[in-house]
């Protein structure tokens, strides 16, 4: 999806923050391609404008290839090329790349060493202050930035890799190679809005929707080895998941799929 | 959490776009409880916006009980009383409500019978303009609002529970009271943006960030029985999931850990 019409509107603006809204709706079907959008005057009462401001987010969509207005039959929501959304499965952790025949790259932003923030340290079991090294990588899939990851380890086991391995290997495997025994995560989902320096990075509106995963993954110790923020542009990624309902009338439950192709490697 | 402050500022107003940032930064961990939010002209670098847009959110999250201003030693994020996020799991489709305690209620703001969007009819796989009964809830914890949910259900199966019902009791039971025979369920999350309605109906402003849930239930003969739009408010929900490290060298893998507790019901 091409998506620089926002350029032409100020940040912060309310034109901003209808383009954004209404390019969410026809991301998340609301309005799927092929739909007809309300009239400018319905749009207006819909998000409590102006026409002229509802007029600039069109253009800007308009200028995206996001719509096409019509004289007289109003304005319609155009097909994406767009392959769609990354998805991933939430099971196996693994995003359906390989079988999408597509490949990403990561760009490493950030790489230090210091005292862990309090809720990291916390949700790793670590000690108040105890220094981790922690690494800011974005991920693109076909030069298109998708994620957004953060990622801290605990000093002594991030010793056993360097920089460069980070921009080039995925982090879960760099810690299976230090010999880390990785006995299980936990995670978390929800959304979130990107802030100024997330939204440069992966090339989007600040304020635009993200879904935000945590993840920590612990030792056969129980003590935590890696905490992931991840945050994925909610217009190309997506988490997916599979469950059959399986028992008898008396334990009748739901059951996730997991695709044995996906056993080896780990999303980040 | 209270959160009138927001309501003193214009709706797409800066203000108000910066007082959503920081909100969500609060609720993310990037400024924990106790953390000590940057200087004024520090937030106005960051967001690109002048010292007195910065002083009117703070204001507004002020108003909100968010944050503690200090003269001398800055802006403290407050802790909330609040008992945080509602809970999840996304294996089992249940909300972790019954162990905290809490209890939900539903109110309809709409139902109907006529043709299914395209996107729906799509998903569910049933013919273009075929009919189905379009039902919009709101979900609430202690009457406050945390989810809206759009369901969509084949008229003929639908015949079999009354608009009464769905007020009261879950549709994945109304459905499996009606004798429908479920097989299994396809769920996708990402994250969206509120929009205008959504966010008249769930308590929240307008562009908030959302979780974006859509689930698809098919029964034996791999119709599609039931198809859910649900979105949550991230300050109040998220998605969990315990995963355990399995298997030998050669084909170690993830299994997500199924509480057998929580093996009746469905979330939705």
């Amino acid at each position: 999806m091409a998506a620089n019409g926002h350029m032409t509107l100020p940040e912060g603006g309310k034109a901003r923050r209808v383009y954004l809204l209404l390019r969410d709706e026809m991301s998340n079907g609301t309005y799927p391609a092929g739909a007809t959008l309300p009239g400018e005057q319905k749009l207006a009462e819909i998000f409590a404008v102006s026409r002229v401001t509802i007029r600039r987010a069109l253009d800007a969509l308009d200028a995206d290839g996001l719509i096409e207005r019509r004289a007289g039959s109003g304005t319609q929501v155009r097909p994406q090329a767009d392959t769609g959304p990354v998805a991933a499965d939430f099971t196996s952790l693994m995003p359906q790349l390989v079988a999408m025949g597509q490949s990403t790259t990561a760009r490493l932003l950030s790489f230090s060493y210091g005292a862990a923030p309090s809720h990291v340290a916390q949700a790793m079991g670590l000690d108040d202050g105890a220094r981790v090294q922690t690494a800011v990588r974005v991920r693109s899939l076909d030069d298109r930035p998708f994620s957004h990851l953060t990622t801290y380890v605990p000093e002594i086991i991030a010793a056993n890799y360097t920089e460069a391995d980070l921009a080039t290997t995925p982090l879960f495997r760099l810690l299976e190679r230090s010999g880390v025994q990785v006995e299980g995560a936990q995670q978390s989902v929800t959304a979130t809005l990107a802030s100024p320096d997330v939204a440069e990075a992966l090339g989007v509106s600040v304020g635009s929707a993200l879904l935000s995963l945590r993840r920590v993954v612990r030792d056969a110790d129980g003590r935590g080895v890696e905490y992931l923020s991840a945050l994925y542009r909610a217009d190309l990624f997506r988490l997916e998941m599979t469950l059959n309902r399986v028992g008898g009338a008396d334990d009748r439950h739901w059951e996730p799929v997991i695709d044995s192709e996906q056993v080896q490697e780990a999303a980040e």
